[in-house]
């Protein structure tokens, strides 16, 4: 099966494409943009894009995208925690090194670290952490290292100095499966976290308790809000659409009567699936 | 007056802080955390960093900071329509150029027109628009192009080819003002597009409804929200905080009672300010 991801190859991205897919075909591309076009002419039966917080992507445009393609679905979610590592070509030794490369919020997330550590040795800013990992494989001559996960030293043979030099801890992205399949994505390697749904919500129009009266339907049955995202549409000033997850396996009564009762208020429900969270390794 | 922003010099955040602040020393960071700590420590007055769209930074940084740093305020928003130019080296011409050079998701949101004009003219990623415009700059004797934005044409002396290849005409990114001093920045050289409020609400425990709750002291006084986005706290898995835009100007009883009425809730209430909205050139 083809899978499109958010490239470049070695990216946060395909860490996470290559554990939810270790066997199919995995295609990066150069835009989210890029992934959803390729689910939706059919070129790749699905794609995997981040929702949150990535430094190689806008994710804002990952929930615009939702709202534009509604034949887009989602199949599920991940979770995967931050980690860079500094690493060099295996031919070289760190005390020889003379400039650290890598995306520039990966060095600002790895700035207490290095600022420590190799206070003295200057930095340079990368287009991304993989193509920052790539150059320092095909230039062993001068005496470089580079900020860059796990996927991209194994890609391009290179040797970790040190491990999770990131300042934060707790720092993570989030990754959805897109596809036009309907389809609840499935992996027992993984461990699961919960279940949740996801939905875009338009209201009819921009008025004052819009958006409260919409959590009534869910407040009232006590289904609960795990995130809630507010997006302008292009149309014009002061119209939005929400991006609601809501905690929980599908129940025919609860959601089925839910999703009839947002109806009834006419907002505008694009239902996105009832899909598993799964934990990722960095 | 010392005014932190994102950088690189020519960035983005750098064009929308070249209106907001004309005549004051403008010092770039190398990170949305840089910015905060610089406003925190002192270092400078105020701060301008994204807060919707970027290509430059992950801004949802930017609500975790206001998050973590309570005497850090809003002092105002700026909209910018965001747009590409196609620019080279005076002493080169077009005819000649070999290679376009941007920051990744530049190229990605430039992607029909270069495809239409420049289909095999190669394209090379950089780690910012501002940086490849310097590249070009430097590098007369390569003929290269760079998709960046006006400011690093003027700032670098290149001759733009091509105005406003952007794909889509109504992409913009949002910027703050911030600063510790609890003002309510003016400038009557901008158009000013709305008032609002913004706050960041925790609720004392995660359970269904919880937000339904805190909206309904919103909606019973059809007070609009224009905004609403949900951030995960460290702490834990499930446990969230909001950052809330509400529309309008300041009012004493409406606003005053309002933040009462959160308070005996026991919702957390840390209000960011009452501040203009101003739109910026691109």
């Amino acid at each position: 099966m083809k899978i499109a991801f958010l490239g470049p190859h070695a990216s946060f991205t395909q860490l996470a494409t290559a554990q939810l897919f270790p066997n199919d075909e995995l295609l990066p591309q150069s835009s989210i943009l890029d992934c959803f076009s390729a689910v939706e002419n059919g070129d790749v039966a699905k794609a995997v894009v981040p929702l949150e917080n990535s430094i190689e992507g806008t994710v804002s445009m990952t929930l615009d995208y939702l709202y534009k393609t509604p034949s887009i679905k989602i199949e599920a979610e991940a979770v995967m925690p931050i980690a860079h590592h500094l690493m060099i070509h295996p031919d070289n030794s760190i005390e020889d090194i003379e400039k650290i490369y890598s995306h520039p919020q990966a060095l600002a997330q790895s700035f207490h670290f290095l600022d420590t550590h190799y206070k003295d040795i200057p930095k340079q800013d990368f287009s991304s952490t993989a193509a920052a990992a790539k150059y320092v494989s095909e230039n062993k001559d001068i005496k470089i290292a580079a900020v860059a996960n796990q996927y991209a030293a194994n890609l391009y043979g290179l040797k970790i100095i040190n491990r999770n030099i990131q300042d934060f801890e707790q720092n993570h992205t989030r990754f959805i499966i897109i596809s036009k399949l309907q389809n609840k994505y499935e992996n027992e390697d993984l461990q699961t976290l919960g279940e949740k749904s996801g939905m875009l919500i338009t209201l009819p129009e921009d008025h004052p308790g819009g958006l409260h009266q919409v959590l009534s339907v869910f407040a009232w049955r006590k289904m609960n809000l795990s995130k809630i995202e507010s997006r302008t549409l292009k149309t014009g000033l002061g119209n939005y659409f929400f991006f609601i997850n809501v905690e929980g396996s599908w129940n025919d009564i609860l959601h089925g009567n839910a999703l009839k009762e947002l109806e009834s208020i006419n907002a505008d429900v694009d239902f996105l699936g009832n899909y598993k969270e799964f934990l990722l390794e960095s």
